[in-house]
């Protein structure tokens, strides 16, 4: 919610620059399409459309295009749970008919694809606007060969190898990614992006790192507990990378299908409900430290569980909690989040 | 799968013939775009479209123009699994790679779309050809006030007025599926529905309703047996239409956004692996018998539990079972497909 809050006066204000700079061929517009990236399948996929369709809706009136239809293709990979965001469609409809009428709940069209979008989604040329919000800093796979010994990301301690091997797969990725929305997307459609990233070029930086090494380090509490075994902890990586804005910009200057409209970083607290910014206040640090786990249990407990299996989870997320407790108790680290707005050349 | 088998060589023909005799155009053509209406989440929605892809790769290749794209769009209820269809897509797109190569399988985007196929599905002027298999008898509801007591569907000692009732009923809903998917398809594209139908204009013909009068004459028995209420199967009608082909002719006319290319009329027996055309001779009748109270099982399961409850479901295909027996020991009777091609005017 908080990642919405914050992308979406920028997608609000790009569409609406989009169709005020383009008004004599946006009158003659039949579909405005657009594309989800990323989309999860929570209560958040739906509510954010939604904003979309009312923004699209009053600059059609505004503008004399009373007959433009709205597409829009909901993306994730094929495990997110797409049936619970079609079950949702139908009070989602009778929400557009309430609120514009049959005709224009007829003019608006949900579809979905259920693919990496480290591969093509869609056909050439079928997009006007691409958003994504908080999934690009998945990687297509964790970095090859990586040599990790007693970490699960990047971290203070890891050899240089490491950084380099997870810089390389984000370059790769990115790029890709970048690669194959460019064949889709329209010439001067527009692409706003939402990731995690890190505030400095040093890979090493709190920002990025401490969350995850305090997950690393609470399966090595495992370890020590002879709980799990040390060699799959050494094997168990993230597929993730948190990247410099500089970084951001090398790929899209290099890839060089899109000009970089825009880039904009924030500062975030680790619980998603506190906006508070001050940097050693809070509130409840023991209440804020269980939402802290309760997210990271969520993003991560698939992938823990394919390599640990299910039965030591709740124990580990215990141990995580205690040392979240302890970090908080001395530093309220940020989280980095990243926007960019590309133009397509 | 017998539906499949029958459809195919004229689907395969259609789009042979579109794009020979557009063979200038089809040079040109970026995106050969698909919509299977009604596709279902068994094995048979990916096999159907791979068939149609190989046909139209090899087109592509003959006819150079060797950078076209496919996309497909499968259609269904929300309450379909599209986790399922999804879920099969990732070795789908691996026999796509090792029979074309890694380019032409990100050339083929599959999408999925969960809205009943009488609504709006797809943006105005985005489809060249429309496939639909075993779906369309299906109506958008039961016809409303229907005075049908101790029958299901319609059947010879039915009034005229639940004739009436149903027959309006398609009307509305095949009439509203062409104006939908007029809007949605270009000009001179291609619509090949096949659905079941019946074999004369009266609407009480043997081949339509003898088999639902059987499920209906069963649920009477659970009424004579006290296990359930006359009320609730006289308030029980299926939502199916089986139209004469004058019947979808006439509705083609008069909605005049198509013109009718061709009519096919298939008898099959009700047992779907029985190709046998001779009309007494059924070879295991106690086996063919229970293949015919499987599928109708699957059919009309969820209906009937949403009715009944789950509670009397085994009981009730058992004496099923019986009549179909019975019933098949003195006639073989039929199922009528009807396989309609139009062309976009």
């Amino acid at each position: 919610m908080r990642l919405m809050n914050m992308a979406l006066p920028i997608v609000k204000n790009t569409i609406n620059e989009m169709i005020k700079n383009h008004l004599t061929s946006f009158e003659k517009l039949e579909t405005f399409k657009i594309a989800d990236i990323g989309c999860g399948s929570g209560p958040n996929t739906l509510l954010f459309m939604s904003e979309i369709i009312d923004t699209i809706c009053n600059l059609s009136k505004q503008n004399n295009n009373h007959s433009l239809e709205i597409s829009i293709v909901l993306n994730d990979l094929y495990k997110n749970d797409f049936n619970n965001i079609f079950s949702a469609l139908s009070s989602f409809y009778e929400q557009l008919k309430e609120k514009y009428g049959y005709e224009f709940s007829q003019k608006c069209i949900i579809s979905a694809v259920a693919t990496s979008f480290y591969e093509r989604l869609l056909p050439c040329k079928s997009l006007h606007f691409v958003h994504s919000s908080n999934s690009l800093h998945w990687l297509s796979q964790v970095p090859e060969n990586l040599d990790n010994k007693g970490h699960i990301y990047m971290a203070k301690e890891c050899l240089p190898t490491v950084f380099d091997a997870y810089k390389n797969q984000f370059y790769k990725d990115f790029y890709s990614f970048l690669n194959k929305r460019s064949q889709e997307i329209l010439p001067t459609g527009r692409m706003i992006l939402t990731l995690i990233g890190r505030s400095i070029l040093e890979p090493s930086s709190n920002d990025c790192c401490c969350i995850w090494e305090l997950l690393a380090q609470s399966l090595l509490d495992m370890v020590s507990q002879g709980l799990i075994k040390k060699e799959d902890v050494d094997s168990f990586n993230l597929p993730l990378y948190t990247p410099y804005n500089d970084e951001l910009k090398a790929i899209v200057m290099k890839e060089n299908s899109f000009d970089l409209e825009k880039i904009e970083v924030y500062k975030c607290n680790w619980d998603p409900d506190d906006d508070d910014e001050d940097y050693n206040n809070i509130f409840d640090q023991k209440k804020s430290g269980e939402k802290v786990v309760k997210c990271i249990r969520a993003i991560t407990e698939s992938l823990l569980v394919t390599h640990f299996g299910e039965l030591f989870l709740d124990k580990v997320f215990k141990i995580y909690a205690e040392h979240i407790d302890d970090h908080l108790k001395m530093e309220k680290t940020k989280i980095i989040n990243l926007t960019i707005c590309l133009r397509k050349k």
